[in-house]
C-alpha cells in the first residue's frame, strides 16, 4: 500500500512536486515546490519557510498529498498521501541538502531576516501510481 | 479574488489539470485529468465517470482544487479552489464537448456497461496565479 513501484521510482528524482495541503476553510491547497527524496529513509521531504501558508496548514493539519507528475507524459504520475511531520531546521542543514540537489542553490536567499525554515517529512499512508490514459 | 489574470489565461487551454478532492480519510486526493474551460460561463468543468473515487468524494465533499501547471515551466501555475457542482450527463452531451477538445475522443469508450457520467463544474472561491521561483 505504501510501496513505490519500480515503474515510477524515477519520478522521485524529478525537480518539482505538487504539494497538497488542506487550507483553513477545508479546501485542498496546491503549490509546486522543490523537494528531496531522502535515500537514507526512503521518504519525500520538503524544506519550507515557516511563514508560508502551506507550512502553517501542515502544522495544523498534517494530512497531505505529494503528486509527482511526469512532465513529458502527464498521463503518468505518482501520488503519495500521508502525514507531514514538521521539524525545525534552524541551521539550514536540511535546506542545504535540498540546495545540493538544485546545483548548490542557497535557500537562505529565499528567506527574510527573522524567518525560519522547517523540514517537512511525509510519512506515506497510501501510494497511487498511474500510467496510461487517465480514466476520468 | 476569483479573477484569472491575463498572464495565466493560456493555462485554461492546456490539456491536463490536476484535480484535488478530499478522500474519506481526510487526505487530499490528486489525479491528472482532461478538462474543459467553458467559454460560455467561464468555468472549469470535468466529465467524470460516476464510479470513480474522485467523483464519489466530490459528491460527498464538494471542496476541491484545480491545478493548472505550465509543463514547460513548472514554476508557473494557476490554482482554482472552489466547490464542485456534480450533475448527471446521461446522454453524454457534455462528455462529447470535452471529447471535441481532444480531437473527437469518445468518452463512452472509457466507461463500462451500466456506468454513467457526470459534469463537474467548479465554482471558484479563490484563484491563485503564480510565476517565478516558488517560495518554498
Amino acid at each position: 500500500m505504501t510501496t513505490i513501484p519500480e515503474s515510477h521510482q524515477d519520478l522521485l528524482r524529478s525537480q518539482f512536486a505538487t504539494l497538497a495541503t488542506i487550507d483553513d476553510d477545508g479546501y485542498p491547497q496546491l503549490t509546486e515546490v522543490i523537494f528531496l527524496y531522502d535515500d537514507e529513509d526512503g521518504k519525500v521531504k520538503f524544506s519550507l519557510n515557516r511563514a508560508r501558508y502551506k507550512t502553517q496548514y501542515l502544522e495544523k493539519r498534517p494530512k497531505c498529498s505529494v503528486f509527482l507528475l511526469d512532465l513529458e507524459n502527464p498521463q503518468r504520475f505518482l501520488e503519495l498521501r500521508g502525514r507531514a511531520d514538521v521539524a525545525s531546521d534552524p541551521d539550514y542543514v536540511f535546506a542545504d541538502r535540498v540546495g545540493a540537489k538544485y546545483g548548490g542553490m542557497d535557500l537562505r536567499r529565499m528567506d527574510q531576516p527573522g524567518e525560519s525554515r522547517v523540514v517537512v517529512t511525509v510519512e506515506p499512508v497510501r501510494v497511487h501510481a498511474w500510467t496510461t490514459p487517465s480514466r476520468s
